[in-house]
This record gives C-alpha cells, structure tokens and sequence, in this order.
C-alpha cells in the first residue's frame, strides 16, 4: 500500500442505485422539505423519452413545476441567469437533473444563484466563495461515464466575455445521485463503449496517481471490475438492466476515485483533443489510456502492475510473472478496446485517424496533430501527470494514438 | 456481483488522513468558522499522553476553551447535560472528541443541545428528528476499530430512568474524521490485535449481509486486505507507524462498510457476552468471526469465498479450488487469531474459557452461558443474519466459541 503523509478523502453524496432508484427521489426531497423541484435537462434526453421515465416515477408524489430543456452541449451562462428566472418564476424549491455532465453544470450555476439570492455567479467563483447549504440537488446521470454526480466541481461558459469561470466547493455536490439502469438502457453500443471508457480512464489515472490514497484506491479497483465483468454483456445484449446497473455503479466510484486522486496525460491530451477537433470525450479517452500508461510506465510500473488483477481477474494476474505484469495490464486495455471495436462493427475507434465527421471526411485531420499538442500544453490535468511533458511529448504521444502504434517508451 | 433491487449508500465524513493528519484540525475548524473547541476524551485516553499530542498539532492555531476529560466507559445522560452546561458557559464552539465510541457518542449528545439549544434530549430520539446541521465536530479515533467515527448513530445511556436513548440521524456524523497513527502507538499488542478484530468483523460481517452492495464491498474487502497486511507487523513491532496508520484506516473504512450494510449474528452474540460478563468488545468479535461464518455457512458460502481473495492474497485463492475457498477463508480467520494469540503470549483470546478478571477468575463462567444466549435473543442485530436464529442455536454457538471448537454445522 502507498501511504500519503496526508490525504483528504470526501463523498458527500448520497447514492441511491438500483432497478427502482427513481422512485426514491420524492422520499429524498420531501425530506429535505422540498416537493416543486424544477427537472432540468437537454433535448436530446427528452427525445429520447429518459424525463418520461422519471416523471412517471415521481409525479404522484411531487409537484413538478417546470420541465425545463433548453440546456445545450456546452454550458453557458446567460442560460443559467434565464433558467435561474424561471426557478424563481414558477416557485421552484429543488432541481432535478436528468443528463450529462453540462446539464449536471447548469444546475449548479442555477442552483447557487436561486439559494443565494444573487444575480451574478461571477462572485462564486473561486475555493471558499460558498458558505453554505444550497437548495436540494438530486442528480440522475444519463450516461455512465462522466461521474460528475459525484464531483465539487461546475464549469460554466461566459460566451459573450469569452471566458469560462470555475466553481469548487463541497456545497455543489448533489445531495443525491440516482444510479438507475432504466436511464442508459437505449444508449447504442459505441456511445456506451466510449462512456464505460471514459469511466475506466478516471479509475486507472487515480490508481496510479501520486495522490492516490487507499480510500480512491478502493473505489478505483471495484470501479475496473465492474467494467470488465459488465460492459462486454451490455455491448452484446444492451437491454441487459443488471450490467447496465454495473456499469453506471463503475461510473459513479471511478468518479469517486478521481476526485478524490487527479487524473493526468490521458485527460490532458484527451481534453485537447476533444477542444481542437471535437471527438467526444470518451472516445479520446479510450483511445488515450494505454498510451498514457506507456508514457508514465518507467515512473508507475508498480501500479500499473497492479491494475492487471481488476482488469484481468485472478487467474491470469497470478500466472503472470511479477515482472510482466504492467505490460500485460496495458495489454488488456488494448484488447478490450479492440473488442469494442469489433463488436460496434468499428464504431468505437481505437486511433484518431478512423474517426470521420458525417461526411466522411477525417474529425482529426494529421495537420491538427501540432495544434492538439500545443493546446495540452495548456490543460490543468497536466501538472499532476507522474512524468513531465513537453511539447514534443504531447506530439510524439498523440502521433502514435492517431495512427494506432504503440508507443515506444522513450523516457526510460 | 450481488445487485440488489436498490440500495443507498452515504459517508458525508471528510477522513483526513495520514502521519500528520492532527495538524490539518486548526484548517477545517476555522473553514467552518468555529475556533474556539471544547477537547473531550476520557481519563484513560488523557493519562496515556495522547491529548497532549493533539494539544501541542493545534494549539497555536485555536484557543481550546477547555479539556474536559469526564466521559465515563458508558455514556451517561447526566455527564452529557453537564458538558453542554461547560460547553454554553465557556463560549466553545465546536467539539474536538478524542477517544472511543462513548466519548464520540457523548460528543454527538453534548452537540445536539449546544446546536439546537435545547435541554432535553429525548425530544431529539428517531430517525428524522434532527432537522439541520450541528456545531462543528472533529472525531479524532484512538484505537483503530469500532468506527464509530463514520457511523451515525449514538447511544446514550439514561441511568436515571433505566433506559437507553437512540439516536440516528446524518447530522450526527462528525464533520471530519482524524485518522492518524500517533494516536494509537501505545496500544499495547492484545488491545492492537482485539481491536482489529473488531474492524476486521465489521468488514466481514458487511461483505456477507444481504444489504451488501457493490459500494460498502469495495470499503469491506480493502479494509481486509489492510489489516491482513498490516496486523502482524504491528503485533510485532507497535511503534510501526505505518502499519498503525494501515490498521487505523481499515477500521474506518470497516466503519463505512458496515454502516452501509449491517452487521449480523458475530455482533449479536457479541454484544451479550459483553454485557453479561463485560469482555471487551474487541475480543469478542474475534472469537465469534468464524463461528457467524459457520453457522451461516449453507447461507453465504460463496460470500465466504470470496473473502479467501483479500483474508489470503492471490495465490492462495487462486490454488485455491472453489469449493474449498469458504472454508479455507475461515480456516485463516482461526489462523490468524491463534497467531495473534501466540505473539500476545496468550492475551488476545481464542475462546471465551482462557479469560480471566483481575483475580484471576473466569470472565465468562460456564453458569453464564445460558444467560448470555437469552440476552443475545434480545439484540436487534440478530434480525439481519442471514440464517435465522433462536435460543437453542444462540447458545450451541456460544458454547462452542466457549470451549473454543469450531462448530459443526448443524443446519446444512
């Protein structure tokens, strides 16, 4: 075990998971003294008819004020201080939010201004800005992926300033987070290959993170498991409830995990990625992670070893010598998101140069590589990466995931 | 993996953890801007020094109003009415409980009136009776396994009335959670190894319930993992800081598992002999682990198994065959506690017969045995054990764990 001189470990949501977890929601608000929640969330969700499913879960017993789903794929502001209006408009005294993680945002930016009587979010920015409790938030992730149910953090778009302000405070985790099979049962193949992905990529960076603790390390190893035992059923058979109910219970704990460890490269260059040439992120993630691992193997080799036992199950961790362990954990991830890969026909991508725009030309052009690499130059999650990367780190790296070669270890 | 229908699972308690953890007290207090603590602990734990190491982290940073160290080994209603009295009078505002379960249940009691400025605590009994968040409470551990800092109840006894007073509410939970190894260096071995136990039984007893989920699994089977580790070289060398901080954190996170599942028939028979003959918690637990895990053997048995992987480490498991992992599981339980037996020179018991008081007389007379299956018919753990129970199973149990022979298993 590695011991930290001293860590902090935090999960204030309450969870509630399972086949029926929706209909928990009136008992949670009503026992915060709140039955007019405002349901916030996008339209891609509605049309899916996912606000169906939990208003018919929570109508008989709660007075739904307004469904609002105007929220778009980037958070923005003048819809927060809009939606925050119609909170107060409509006598709303809660939010439920149903959707991804810039739903999940919104809710915090309108969920600060309506507890604290205020009008211009700009003064929360920053630790410490908030004092106290803030209304009754229940979260109902849409997608098992993100984990941003269980995370301090609010990321809210000033378009018209042209700057992003950044919330973090325990007071902006949701009071509960809603992990119910029945909201990612219609999500096609590939999208829930990328999201399990993208869960995957938070529980391993916070494995083998500096900040790890045994807390994260708890959540991260149980996260991986749940992964491997469930997303090849639920990619063969996507109306299977049990592995679905898996998959967002993984989700939530490596949101767990990472927030209370960091990620690193693989959402540096994943982020950037993902903000020069739009490839959804848990594509990049999935893409990112061995090589990730490859880049940081001579610093976390450890670790990664470690990781084989989740990813491979007990067996082949034990017949594996010592020694192999760590190449043969990257190996597995491999393998999996080349399983993937076949099993959506090549729809989930396992380098960037695959990956086409509706008009089949490439999303990541190779003229994009200088700019992606720059651009994670840039990128917070770059500083706690166990190895230092410059520019020509970030290129040589993102090259090798863009043609789908590993990466040769060149910092040993 | 076992998924219930539904389940919740919550630990709202920052743990701050680590060789340095007392001195991050002053920063979380003043964040909830209180700064005037009142320091409560017990006579025991004063006497041995210990206060006087988390004095020396804090007091530049704080004014500790007073140290009041009057907590008896049970919690009493008349001490608690009292220290609220201390508490008003000398302007404190925030409790700093350093000690065991009775100095943190009459901290939780001593809040309740300081936060809701009443006088009678009764008013506050049941669930949903406490409506807010309390004054600030730091939980600060000394021995390494009830876990009472992240459970949230409290009991509180009124000797007056002859009645025992129940307390459950979130708000109960301390705001943060010391785990540092300074406060348990001077346990002396058998009290170290009595009080793994302890922890160890609650991550068992968690991961076997039926109200188990994949969450308190993650906490129970690391919590295992750590003390397993971390035990024996603590045993063998006490001043072994990081193994204490390994042991200290599995019992809270043994703390968190079974305060999202439940305990079962190890607590039940447990809580009777400590009763009726007042062995020390600890040791009972110890000596019934692997009698629960016998008795509810045709009930959980591949529950048991699966504790093979973290009770012996992967290649045992692995050589394992299926069918003998239970058994083998327990098998290591009796191991381990014969070993710790041997290195305590006979202090930590294996059976309730070895132990003697003062005088050297039986603790636990023969006579008693029958009492003790009675009593135990009466503890509401025994309702969450898998296989049911009534008095003639109590008291074949009991006997056996007694005369310290492993049980048959007599309801196959």
């Amino acid at each position: 075990m590695y011991i930290p001189d001293y860590y902090e470990f935090c999960c204030r949501v309450n969870m509630v998971a399972g086949h029926n977890a929706l209909e928990k929601i009136p008992e949670h608000l009503l026992s915060m003294n709140a039955k007019n929640p405002m349901i916030l969330t996008d339209k891609g969700v509605r049309a899916a008819g996912i606000v169906d499913i939990v208003i018919e879960a929570i109508e008989n017993k709660l007075t739904i004020k307004t469904i609002e789903d105007e929220v778009p794929p980037d958070s923005d502001l003048k819809v927060v201080n809009q939606l925050a209006g119609v909170y107060r408009e409509k006598g709303c005294d809660a939010i439920i939010a149903v959707g991804g993680g810039s739903v999940l945002d919104t809710a915090k930016g309108i969920n600060i201004l309506v507890s604290e009587q205020a009008d211009d979010l700009m003064q929360f920015t920053g630790a410490g800005a908030l004092k106290r409790k803030l209304n009754p938030l229940i979260a109902v992730p849409t997608t098992a992926g993100t984990g941003s149910e269980v995370t301090i953090a609010a990321v809210i778009a000033d378009h018209e300033n042209n700057r992003k302000m950044i919330f973090g405070s325990y007071f902006l985790l949701p009071d509960v987070a809603i992990i119910d099979p029945r909201m990612t049962l219609t999500l096609p193949p590939h999208i829930t290959a990328a999201t399990a992905m993208d869960a995957m990529a938070h529980a391993v960076e916070a494995f083998v993170m500096l900040s790890k603790n045994p807390l994260s390390d708890a959540h991260a190893l149980e996260a991986i498991r749940l992964i491997c035992r469930h997303l090849p059923r639920v990619i063969k058979d996507p109306s299977d409830r049990e592995g679905r109910l898996g998959l967002a219970t993984a989700a939530t704990m490596a949101g767990i995990a990472f927030s209370n460890s960091t990620v690193g490269m693989v959402h540096t260059l994943g982020h950037s990625v993902g903000s020069v040439c739009h490839v959804p992120h848990g594509t990049c993630m999935a893409i990112f992670l061995p090589y990730g691992l490859e880049y940081n193997f001579h610093k976390i080799e450890d670790k990664i070893a470690e990781l084989l036992l989740p990813l491979a199950g007990e067996e082949i961790y034990v017949s594996t010598p010592q020694k192999d362990r760590a190449r043969k954990a990257i190996a597995c991830i491999r393998t999996l998101n080349q399983r993937l890969n076949q099993a959506t026909n090549g729809a989930h991508a396992i380098c960037f140069k695959e990956i086409k725009d509706r008009e089949g030309n490439p999303l990541v052009p190779k003229t994009m590589l200088d700019k992606i690499a720059k651009t994670a130059l840039g990128d917070g999650t770059i500083f706690y990466n166990p190895e230092e990367m410059d520019y020509q780190d970030c290129l040589m790296t993102i090259q090798a995931a863009w043609e789908g070669i590993p990466l040769e270890n060149k910092t040993d």
